[in-house]
């Protein structure tokens, strides 16, 4: 599948990426550090039976980057169609008159709070573990990294409050969370980052999520490039803002937009959450949790609308 | 909102259903019988760190039921828009040359692994808790009783092996799951029901689940009037089989089709998940776990694709 | 199919509209006013050869009715797909290297210019020939008075410039258009209305589509209810202006909203186009002409997006 | 636009096609063939005031090509919302109960009876006129050549029928239509191709759609790549056949797949028209026709849902 080698493709810069360090075939990247012995570390973090709920509500008026679009419409036809079936009772099927209704939904699951698969981005042609786009796609999706090839996430979780830490003031677009902003963090908390784990950045930016949306999409604070590569190195399973994207926008350095979540993605398989819903457990002084993020499997999809839990 | 009386609505039959035993403007059924204690009881049943995912992959060829697809198309767009940009590097957007792709999928969340919301079946024009069909209905869903009003769920999960239970094999569609069933298999695993608990019946019709769609889709084993009614009056928060829907079909009483999850759900708001992946857990002899199943809040929406993960 | 008696429906108001006078069967109301000799008369009136088109492009940006969209996006999957298949040539399908492109739309058919069904709007639980909504409907779309019943048009087209008759002045949101304006519109341009004709009303009130949508979708000038009534005597077989509805909005009587297409469509089966491109052909003076609307014949559709053509 | 030399593109085998006879920006085709006098030309036809529609209905059963869907659902929400209006009336919005209903449709337009835009096929990486791929893709269509830049047609259309002058029979997949047949059946009809016909085949493949879909999309038989030459030398403005494609399939040559309407396309601009009705036009014995196609111009398009209207 890896069809190339590096020299003919410029797009790999001085150094590529591929095979992985998990195999030539790994579709799972950096989840492959959550271990059942990291699910047991987590689980041990639970005392209270308190669950805390990071997403937010999906509809058609949420931020969206340009382009994307949710839609999502109710049919009630089965309370008529029922009714005139020969088998009908008084007030739909059956002389217990079921009735049921349905939505249809158009949209992309890199919409709302999600994860991103490690098809989603690309450095030229190129995904992470080096395949090549015009190998893997398929009408439908594509054939290797889909959303479905994503393990299902049970691990320790670690939120890292950088607005609390920065004076409890919510970051503004472009600022650059540090790898001293991560630590300070961490200090502050008394904890510190293992492999597996999936970190999390509250910069206060989704305050804005459904009071003013455009605002909340024009920019974003988030990790620089010194960050990301921190985290990659530290082994996390996972990382996530709340903000749309990963990083800060206007970018670090302008002629590299989306380059820190393109990193974490394509070069070292860490995978990103989107959106995140982090007022509520930041407000609750919670650093530390069990945290369980399952997706559904959408064959060759991008990406896929969650609700990562955090359970204390 | 309960806007009429008994007497006007025929369809109640001799009794009414609301207010709930929850409160009449409860929409979160039995998942109210998941407090905190009965989450720390289910976290003390993990003692391996091993994660069974219960959902089956998602694409157009999934068994169906008459009328609902699920569509997905990928688009890659933004590799050729990206390169045009002025401020694109050689093969993609910035120095770093960027790109992303998007799938595109339209359906309905009534499709593979997912949960009903409490607003997805009716008796006559009424679900759970009484509200009328025409008084929650909007445009883009359901203003009450949306899936994004359901609690994320953390609880204890049972599996009742009833094709073991009952020699093997896997049941026949139309097959009744009796009380008796439910015991025997229960006992046979040393386990009780109790408040709060989630209760799956493997009954090895998923078997059939991308080997023989059409036959998967012709009918079903299932739960019982019978015991539906038991698992109701033990308080379960949610129930469900590897099969498509819940309840024997052909029904255990021609006139009364899907009359089990109807009842479950509209007089006891009891939650139901269907087309559960449920043979590698049954195979692997597993009977009590901690369950977790996470969904994505579509606003109004009357079920969502989910992930159920059994962790052990 | 016409099932309940004129007492037992009060929306019916003093008078019932059923059976139509084209039989109780009919589908397709008073396009049954264009026969083969109303073709042949609007052939005549073709002399230059030119052909105007009367619809605008269709996009997600134009104005829309609330909470209708227009989705649109390119798939070019197969570019990479055709190059990998075993019989691929060098740079496509073949050694002819054939490529195709495809797009996915998720709309209604009640967006941009369009026709409207017989089964669009309703009096009550009733359409036009009395057919009532609860027996015709179906998951797809409804089982009679689908926009592919009906007849496609080529008939004697008229334009009457009210905004010309008026002084050239865009008419004003909830601005009435008369009995008198259509006549003296027609005496301007030396011309009559006769059975089957299609008549088109030009206010102006266009020149806002794609300057100015908001202003365009928050109200719009048009014929009022005797104006309406005058149009269904002179058995005209359509009608449509260039505004996103058709009638004045706000209404001509503040609790009637929508109550002039409603008439023409359910009590007369005048059909009715919406957001008409009139600028140019109203500018060019044309009033008189050879009009063929051709529909695609979508199963049990509301309505059809289409080009109404002006030839002259 | 047109942006790399001839010698850099290895597709284009011996020949470019570029800049096209009508201009190096023209986006028409062959379509500009049809002039105001062409126009005139075809209504003279014109003398039974009789319209044949040449297209099928449209619904979720109809054959498709791989891939490729249409779905409807119909929305029937606002009969409940408007009764639920502060100014509602008995049964509906306002005193005169109106209400409405809505289909949501999701399909690409290479569905069913439709014209192909001239960005639909390629070359390799390049369409008609010679505009590179990558240079005209947007997320929504393609910035050049959408459907929505081809001009409505009015033009004479004929009918061949070499299903009749073959002896009566259906013609077989695979079966290659030739110059001596098309000459033939112009010969038994009396007739001759000019600039800026339409020039439709009867093959009798039509008679299997509804009564043997996956028979029907299973090949087809069609013009051969000297007809398609010969058509193109004529100047004709359009083409089509009752069939899902455009020229034989299997192919005539193996290894040139669907390249009957590729070059027609992408060479020399000719419009093709696809799944014609042509069964009921070609028993009424119609040869010779005053020919109609609008289109709705959907942005950036590859297609549009067309009813060719014969109009004798």
């Amino acid at each position: 599948m890896v069809t190339n080698a590096q020299a003919a493709h410029p797009e790999n810069g001085t150094s590529t990426w591929w095979p992985s360090k998990y195999g030539p075939d790994d579709q799972a990247g950096a989840l492959n550090e959550i271990t059942p012995g990291k699910v047991l570390e987590a689980i041990r973090l639970v005392r209270q039976g308190r669950v805390y709920d990071l997403a937010h509500v999906l509809d058609q008026d949420i931020p969206a980057f340009p382009g994307r679009t949710f839609r999502q419409y109710l049919t009630t036809n089965y309370h008529q169609i029922n009714r005139r079936q020969p088998d009908a009772g008084p007030a739909g099927l059956g002389t217990n008159s079921v009735n049921w209704i349905v939505e249809q939904v158009t949209a992309t699951q890199q919409m709302g709070t999600h994860m991103d698969g490690l098809n989603h981005l690309q450095m030229g042609d190129r995904t992470y573990n080096g395949f090549l786009l015009a190998d893997i796609i398929e009408d439908h999706g594509t054939n290797r990294l889909g959303i479905d090839t994503l393990p299902q996430v049970v691990t320790r979780g670690l939120l890292l409050d950088v607005a609390a830490s920065r004076g409890g003031e919510r970051l503004k677009p472009g600022d650059v969370i540090t790898v001293a902003d991560a630590e300070a963090a961490l200090a502050a908390a008394g904890l510190d980052v293992r492999p597996g784990d999936a970190v999390f950045f509250h910069t206060g930016w989704g305050e804005l999520w459904g009071n003013d949306n455009d605002r909340y999409a024009s920019g974003e604070p988030g990790p620089g490039t010194a960050l990301g590569e921190w985290l990659a190195e530290r082994r996390v399973a996972l990382t996530g803002c709340d903000t749309w994207s990963f990083g800060p926008f206007p970018p670090e350095t302008h002629c590299e937009p989306f380059v820190v979540p393109q990193t974490l993605n394509v070069r070292h398989g860490v995978v990103v959450v989107e959106n995140l819903r982090l007022e509520e457990v930041a407000r609750a002084g919670v650093h530390e949790f069990l945290l369980v993020i399952s997706h559904a499997k959408l064959r060759g999809a991008t990406g896929a609308w969650v609700a990562p839990l955090a359970i204390l």
